[in-house]
């Protein structure tokens, strides 16, 4: 997978992502550059190409004259989540995806989730959007600092979170007042897909819905704006708690 | 200007949008159909035209086999906003935008605001995206439902606020933490661009900086995201008050 775009590979560079090699605009090699500074002192192999080749080359066409070509994404597993969570000291902050299928959704959640300071999120291996190029570039750096899981079946996934004594909370119409919920303790957030919210079978197995209100005519938030409201609510109820 | 979309359409329809007439896929002359029935009863010309000819009029390749064409979107006054957040018997709450210039941002921003009951936004008339296809397109048929108005200059805007007993504040890094600020009353907010975030001259004239806590190492929220979570932490504090 490539990480294109000025800041993406900055950021990767500064998380030491594993990066084979990065591929700059040969109009950049004279000038002063801190993307060719940091790789040189990370022992990076560079290479000059003509601009017209890194288009060539571009996912997302925002490359800005930076391609890094790294290994693939590397998901972690559940378990590395919580032990995340217990190593920095704070109860578990874990965001989980039921088949959130646009790839700019996807990065615009992990980059708030990084901001909200979740210790991962956990999406289905199928019928979901997998970390791809345009995830990276739409997280914008986020991506190299969030833990992601991968697992086949989400309530499996959630039982494990149950085990480890996080409540399962999904976010979606119909249930308790977000404001009226008592959000802090470790805890895990469901969020939808994009035009089928959660599944039935899911909602159900969890420990409660909450509810943002809604005040218009039209009648839901997009997924990555839902996802915000309820992850810096829950951080909003932490840091309240700890002062 | 057009509107494309099967949800769109049918949000400008409820809304009473002046429509000139709605081109609608021939394959759907023969189903039942709810558009068809609302533009019947509304009186709006159907033309029915080969998804060939809609695809090569449409902008945002999404019109789903509906494309109304309206006149072009009617902005308003800031005075507009004020009487209506009046008449609707409650403190204005009006977001003023520092030249986003992405209509997708805009769009989402426009949804966002629209269920979380903000009276209307204030966007420049130059530098900054102004209301198209994508930005109705990504609204979801929000755009209908909110009142725009559109100002050669916000600071001029931002004292006909003052004047009327709203307190701007700015949601920017490095200001006051926005958890600790009482938000009720009526109240105008701030968003800046993507890149710049609100010009230095704007901050300075408003009577206070907001700012979201970051927990992690990517520095910003995307624009849209920002504008979410604080928009609704208004609401939270507004609907606490009057419990």
């Amino acid at each position: 997978m490539n990480i294109e775009g000025r800041n993406q590979v900055i950021e990767a560079l500064k998380n030491d992502t594993t990066i084979n090699k990065i591929y700059v605009d040969k109009n950049f090699m004279t000038r002063k550059d801190d993307i060719i500074a940091l790789a040189k002192k990370s022992k990076i192999r560079i290479e000059f190409l003509p601009k017209k080749l890194l288009d060539g080359m571009s996912v997302t066409s925002h490359h800005q004259g930076y391609i890094a070509e790294t290994v693939d994404f590397a998901y972690c597993e559940v378990e590395d989540i919580l032990f995340s969570a217990q190593e920095k000291g704070h109860d578990a902050f874990v965001v989980l995806l039921d088949g959130i299928e646009d790839p700019h959704n996807l990065g615009a959640i992990i980059r708030t989730c990084e901001c909200a300071g979740v210790d991962g999120i956990i999406i289905p291996k199928i019928r979901a959007c997998q970390v791809n190029e345009t995830v990276v570039r739409t997280s914008a750096g986020a991506i190299s600092n969030m833990k992601i899981a991968r697992v086949t079946n989400l309530k499996e996934a959630i039982d494990t979170l149950k085990d480890n004594g996080l409540w399962i909370y999904v976010s979606e119409t119909g249930g308790e007042d977000i404001y009226s919920q008592n959000l802090t303790g470790p805890i895990g957030i469901v969020i939808g897909s994009e035009g089928n919210g959660v599944k039935q079978s899911l909602r159900s197995y969890c420990d409660g819905i909450i509810t943002l209100p809604l005040k218009g005519s039209v009648n839901s938030l997009n997924a990555s704006v839902a996802n915000a409201i309820v992850v810096y609510e829950v951080l909003r109820q932490r840091d309240a708690k700890n002062k």
